[in-house]
C-alpha cells in the first residue's frame, strides 16, 4: 500500500517524519513524498531542503497523509491548493491528518459531519476554520471511517501505529513501536495536551 | 547554542527528526545539518534526499550530535570518517548519540572509560565493537559528563528533552514536549526495550 505524504514549504517536520518512520519499517508499505504541484525542493526552518515527487507520480488511491505546521495559516485560503487536495482526498483509500493538516483537509469539506480531533495549541483556530466538521478536543487521535486524525505533531506517531493495528493487526504495529523503541500511546482517550 | 546533526546516506530518518524538531522548538538553539565532507546531498531510504551543509560552514565549538542508522554497519571501518569525527568530537562542547550512532562515537575513542547507552536491537554489535565503554544495556539514555547516549530511535527525543532539561531548566524542557505535543520519559531507567 502507497503511504502518500503531502509536502509544502514550511510543513512541520515531526508531522512528517514521525508517521514515515512508522511506515517505513511496516512491511508492504511504500512511502511517498510528494507535492501537488511538479517535483520540487520543499523547505522548513530554513534547515530542511527536500526533494519531492510530482502528484503525477504517485498512485492516488494510496493512503493520503496531510502534515500540518505554520504554512497551513496560508494554504487554508489557497482555492487552487484546495481544489487539488480535494480531488486528491475523494480518490485516497484513507486519509491522515496530523496537527494542523487537518484545517487544510476540513477545508476542501471532506471532513464535514465526520469526527475528528486536531492540534491543541491551535485548537481554536482548526475548529473554527471549518463548524461542519464534530470536532473532539480530549482525544489523541480519532478515527471516522476512513479518515484518521491525531492532534499535535507526535501524536501523529501514535495514530500511524493505531493506523497499522487496526488495518493490519495489533502485533504488526507493536513490533514497529518495538523496533524504534517508541512507547505507544494506545489508548486514544490518553491526551494530557487537551 | 548550535545543534550540530551529522547526516551520512543510509542514516536513520527519526534519530535525526526526532532531537532535530526538539531543538527546532528550543529558543537559543540553532540546528545545522552538516557532512563531514563538502555540501552534499545526503539519501536515506530512497525517498529521503536532504541537502546537508559542508563541515567547514559550522561552528565545531557547538553540539555534536550523531544518528544511528544502517550506515553505521560500513562507516564503524572507514578511517577517514572516524579521524574526522575524532577531530570534531573533541572540540564539541556536548556529544550526544542515537541509536547506533554510538558504536561510531565509540571507534573514535572518545566513549572509553565512559558510561554509555545504545539501540536495544543492535546492543550486541554496538558493544562487541568497543569494550572499553562501560555499556549500559537498560537505559533510556545515559549521562557521563559531555557525553549524552541515547537507546534506539525514538529515544532520541527523551534525550534531546533531558539534555535541555539539564542545560536550561526542567521547565524549558516541558514547553518544548508541551508545544510537540510529546508525552516525555523523564526516568532514563525506563527503558521496556532493554
Amino acid at each position: 500500500m502507497d503511504i502518500n505524504i503531502l509536502l509544502f514549504n514550511d510543513f512541520e517536520p515531526l508531522d512528517v517524519f514521525g508517521p514515515m518512520e512508522v511506515f517505513l519499517h511496516a512491511d508492504g508499505f511504500r512511502v511517498n513524498l510528494f507535492t501537488l504541484d511538479k517535483a520540487s525542493s520543499i523547505k522548513s526552518y530554513d534547515q530542511i531542503s527536500l526533494d519531492a515527487k510530482s502528484v503525477s507520480d504517485i498512485n492516488k488511491e494510496g493512503v493520503l497523509l496531510i502534515p500540518g505546521g505554520a504554512a497551513t495559516r496560508t494554504l487554508i485560503s489557497d482555492t487552487a491548493f484546495l481544489k487539488k487536495l480535494a480531488l486528491l482526498a475523494s480518490k485516497a483509500t484513507y486519509c491522515l491528518t496530523v496537527c494542523t493538516g487537518s484545517a487544510l483537509l476540513a477545508a476542501t469539506h471532506f471532513m464535514d459531519g465526520k469526527r475528528a480531533t486536531s492540534n491543541k495549541l491551535a485548537f481554536d483556530w482548526v475548529t473554527g476554520s471549518n463548524t461542519q466538521v464534530n470536532w473532539v478536543k480530549e482525544a489523541r487521535w480519532i478515527v471516522d471511517d476512513r479518515l484518521y486524525s491525531s492532534s499535535g505533531v507526535s501524536a501523529g506517531i501514535d495514530m500511524s501505529l493505531a493506523f497499522l493495528a487496526d488495518t493490519v493487526n495489533e502485533e504488526f504495529a507493536d513490533n514497529i513501536a518495538h523496533d524504534i523503541e517508541y512507547i505507544r500511546v494506545k489508548d486514544n482517550n490518553n491526551d494530557p495536551f487537551s
